[in-house]
């Protein structure tokens, strides 16, 4: 399976196309659509989720609401190109509207502009824009719902929001339930606090970040490899998951923690009991040696605060050479919550593309037999 | 630029190809042999590394010590399949001689066994082994080479072991002079109360990990991109730290503190200086949107400590289903500086790849005036 | 660059997505949209074309006619659509409707048929369907339009028509001066001949097929490699042509006749002039040891007759086991000139991928510059 | 599963890296060996093959005779590198021994002179030398032996020698019976015309070319996939032959002669029998809509005469620019047998890999059962 992202933040809209589907799986669209909104939800986001009400439309690769093994060709909308066609238009335009000639330290503005021997980055800023996760938000859901199908489940939770952080630990049914609270939290006296924080940051014009975790729930032992770098389980949610805008770090079951403990304390021991290889705790987040262990896959990954700041920050006029305050451009306050649906998504996308790696298939019955027949 | 590694931990050896350098590249292979004998170096290190006497052979790709263009081919010997030949051979060998058959918790054993329908995990713990990072150390040197001619470098230290941390801040200067330490740690303190940890903890039959911090110089901005998930810099970087043997997290920049600053304690401002764009720090690690900004590279990650303890862990025997303590196997107390070396070894694959693909060049020189032309 | 098409036959459109393309090409839509309107003309074509009007939609990548490095997406909506929604939607739709249960020798749909363990071959046909290479002609005419800025061309004729046969030897001016004549032959008296032929073809319900010969013009030598099997470049363009529906052959330069001769007849003697190495002859075709070797390249291809005729042909309803004759569908008689402009497409991007791989370049300017310097 | 081969003509060895291999495939070495001899022999062949006994080496990926799943390396050593090491070593040896000035016309040393700004051929010729043929005969007897235990057999044979040409049809069985005949030809009176002819042509210092036939047999429908390009199993076949040294055309089925019939004469009628659809003939040999459609694969392929002449070529000496003779280099006058086998063993690769991205399959067993259970 091989996903791939198209669009830009103020174009027509954004695109997913998937390839290497198998046949036959049964697409609920509203199920898309929902994790859209979610996408879109979690207090702190701005005005551009005003503007938006992001549903898919489904432009080839289905009929009948099931897959066809055909590419499918996932759109959603930016709503806000009306607005923005006199500048964005891929006929003809004014390049001159709405430049970005005051880099956003943080940004991709800088390094855009440089690289691409730009005038200003409006090019750069419009791909790099994390409008472009929604891509990975509809295809996400479709891969969800062929591993639903084999009893494989994907969540999360916002487990900090700036220095509110949460060090609770959570079972899957627990994070299940709150998945669709206002910020994600598990913990609702944190949760309070962290709305405090957001909103007394968006009065100072400042942004927020977070930590979030995702959890991988029914993936059998052995999927990944060791053999080979390209099939190394770990190595693939590392890179889906710092690809996704403002992620800064990843680190799977103990992660950072691991470092500092001994063998003894880090490992998880092995048990035999009711025909199964079990391990009396978690400490590897299900994966071992590059390979789904038959655990729980646990993953934390960290936003940075978003870069563009309602009060700017110290930067430079690329017309002119002199020190200016960073262009203001629309944004969120703290987008955990969304970021959060976001790095579900990529990890459906990973564990899916995993699976029929080692399955194939030309159908999802196909490979619904075939995940059954796994010890 | 694509690098292949393969080979076993108890076999004939291991090996590393890689296809698409330039032409022209000089190789120093004591250069190359140096830095494999910094992997085989550091306090902990266990009894194989007595057995061995890593040194590269080139089969093919270099001429009178340079690249030819056509695939290269480094073999790094294992001395120790002499004495292991009897079970590992790729022609006749009893199976049966050093089967194993209590998988250790932490490696690939148990995983492999059920993946692979295996009586034993002989054949993935000979793949998974750590062994294997001597391809990349041999690999990432011959790019580190291409790299320095175009002022591009890469160090690294240890940052901490175990519970030993080290919160300084250095300059790659202080680092590169350090780097051949006998633990690779910055403070003499500090390293001295990490010796004294290992020898306890050896003591004890138990092992230790740490936390690896790895810097590139010189690189322009640019590199990498924002416009595809597959060309981002951070996600490329992640892919390949991840994979490493035992790595469980790995951050760039700030990483997981970032999650708790707010936006303007966590960007780096922009100033132009001497016709150069500049920053007053350094957060976010050298890589914004996906690209090179022209800072220093900073990427941190976590190692958890080996799986392999003298004093085995509780376990299960396959062939009987019985608890049993895991299978003893050779292994190092704490390898933590064999895997700076490594690190180092992929981060040098990683950026010379992103220069590749966007400077193309069929040789060397080509490489060096494109990269001179860039801004 | 890399090139992925989505969509099917009936369904909402067909897509090209191309990643990896410079920023700051540009774009003529209206020479896209005329090289659409070439591949529905030529004699011979059937109701289909009556129907659709094919234009772009360009949604993604482009500014103001220029390139911004973000992929591209091109659309060409299939104005059938509308008649075809009722079994064809992605939504709800009756999957009973224009079942294609008599499958079509020649054509995908009975291998599909038991690949995807179908009812019937609609899902397979649709994707099958030459509809597609309407794709390649939208991604191909945006590489030409860069390789023209380069100074490279490609064009192309039709050789043969059936037994109708071409076997003057003609110089890259001429043919691109006829290159829009109604079958795209260049002897006259050949092409009237074809007309007729394809008027009786027709009276009879049956097909035609033909020879194209493609030649790309101005490309330097040394694109491609005698290194990697992947770099290959007469490799790659016989994927690109043998991958396009109903060629069932492909040579390059002298070809089959090739394999008749003498070494000494067959090779293009080397001579130096006004500081330039040129040849004698072209019977390599441009191409040596798997790189362009500065001459024309010369590649032609053997296109089957259709395999959907007026009178149908032997086959089995997949409902009954029952001998039935193959189910009419909508088709062309000849399509002959429609895939000289897709082979020409598939040829374009096919050079632009080694061009880019070669030079690398974040700009079209960059890429001017650098190929310039080429010798 | 991926191939990587490397190595040059003259140097240590060849090489060929397998991933992607299942566990437990049974590895017959001899026969290995064998399909390597049978790549020396054939009426024809020059002094190299007096010097080389070729037999493989197994590095990694194998015990005790079995796949591992982990990497296989497969070496073939050069005897002859002890007469070369003087200019060939990758230490210190001297490059101006044994320069290649003379550039060969239908060779890669013109070209690649071009593309490396290189002095003399050798670097170029080294690598682009059908010396790395022998890599993919011993991969492709890999890749045979986990077919031939599903059932699927590859055979060929010399169609053509020069113009001596056979126009019959054969059968699977009747192919493999002849397979080791000394120019695998099937017809006894044109072989030994074939040989008279190849005399004559030595004498001369001339060479000859010719064309190959392959066939697939037992390979159920479906494999390959009309869904993506990259799926295509007509047009990777394409690719691995094209990519193969001095082939010039391949076809599939009638191939070029497909482009004279009219659709009824060339499509292959579907009947039901036994529980089976079958067809009358076989003119798309065994590829529709880019998949296998259950019938025996046929391909042929040109070989052009080889470009190294004992009496050499017209050609320039680069180091004066005036006129010479092409640099007098050992080579054979024919070598169709040789290639015969090349394109039997690239064949067996693509074909196997085609298999196990369909079926995935962890294990040789695995795949048996998922293969057994295809309709």
């Amino acid at each position: 399976m091989k996903i791939t992202t198209a669009g830009e933040s103020h174009g027509k809209g954004i695109f997913a196309v998937i390839e290497g589907l198998p046949s036959g799986v049964e697409l609920d669209i509203e199920t898309i659509n929902f994790e859209l909104s979610r996408r879109q939800s979690g207090f702190g986001r701005g005005e551009r989720q005003r503007i938006e009400r992001d549903k898919v439309e489904i432009f080839s690769g289905v009929r009948n609401r099931k897959t066809t093994a055909s590419p499918l060709v996932l759109f959603i909308k930016n709503l806000d190109y009306e607005n923005a066609k006199g500048y964005m238009s891929p006929e003809d335009c004014d390049e001159e509207i709405e430049k970005l000639t005051k880099p956003r330290p943080g940004h991709a503005d800088l390094a855009g502009i440089q690289k691409f021997s730009l005038k200003d980055a409006r090019n750069v800023a419009e791909r790099a824009s994390a409008r472009e996760t929604c891509a990975h938000v509809a295809a996400g859901s479709v891969a969800r719902m062929l591993l639903s199908s084999l009893g494989v489940y994907v969540t999360g939770y916002v487990r900090s929001v700036g220095d509110v952080a949460d060090a609770g630990e959570y079972s899957f049914g627990e994070i299940e339930k709150k998945r669709t609270s206002s910020l994600c939290m598990m913990d609702e006296g944190k949760e309070a606090q962290a709305i405090k924080l957001i909103e007394q940051v968006k009065e100072e014009g400042d942004t927020l970040g977070g930590v979030l975790e995702i959890r991988v729930k029914g993936l059998k032992s052995g999927f990944g490899s060791c053999m080979t770098a390209a099939e190394k389980l770990d190595a693939q949610l590392a890179f889906a998951v710092m690809g996704v805008q403002a992620i800064k770090g990843v680190e799977i079951g103990l992660g950072f923690s691991d470092a500092a403990k001994k063998g003894s304390e880090a490992q998880d021991a092995i048990y035999f009991e009711e025909g199964k290889y079990r391990r009396k705790s978690n400490h590897a987040g299900g994966i071992e040696g590059g390979m789904s262990n038959g655990e729980e896959i646990v993953l934390r990954a960290a936003m940075k605060p978003l870069p563009s700041l309602g009060k700017g920050l110290p930067s430079v006029d690329i017309e002119t050479g002199e020190a200016a305050i960073s262009q203001r451009v629309r944004s969120d306050v703290c987008a955990v919550t969304a970021c959060e649906v976001v790095l579900e998504s990529v990890v459906c996308e990973v564990i899916l593309s995993a699976v029929l790696s080692r399955l194939g298939g030309d159908t999802a019955e196909e490979v619904r037999t075939r995940y059954g027949e796994l010890q």
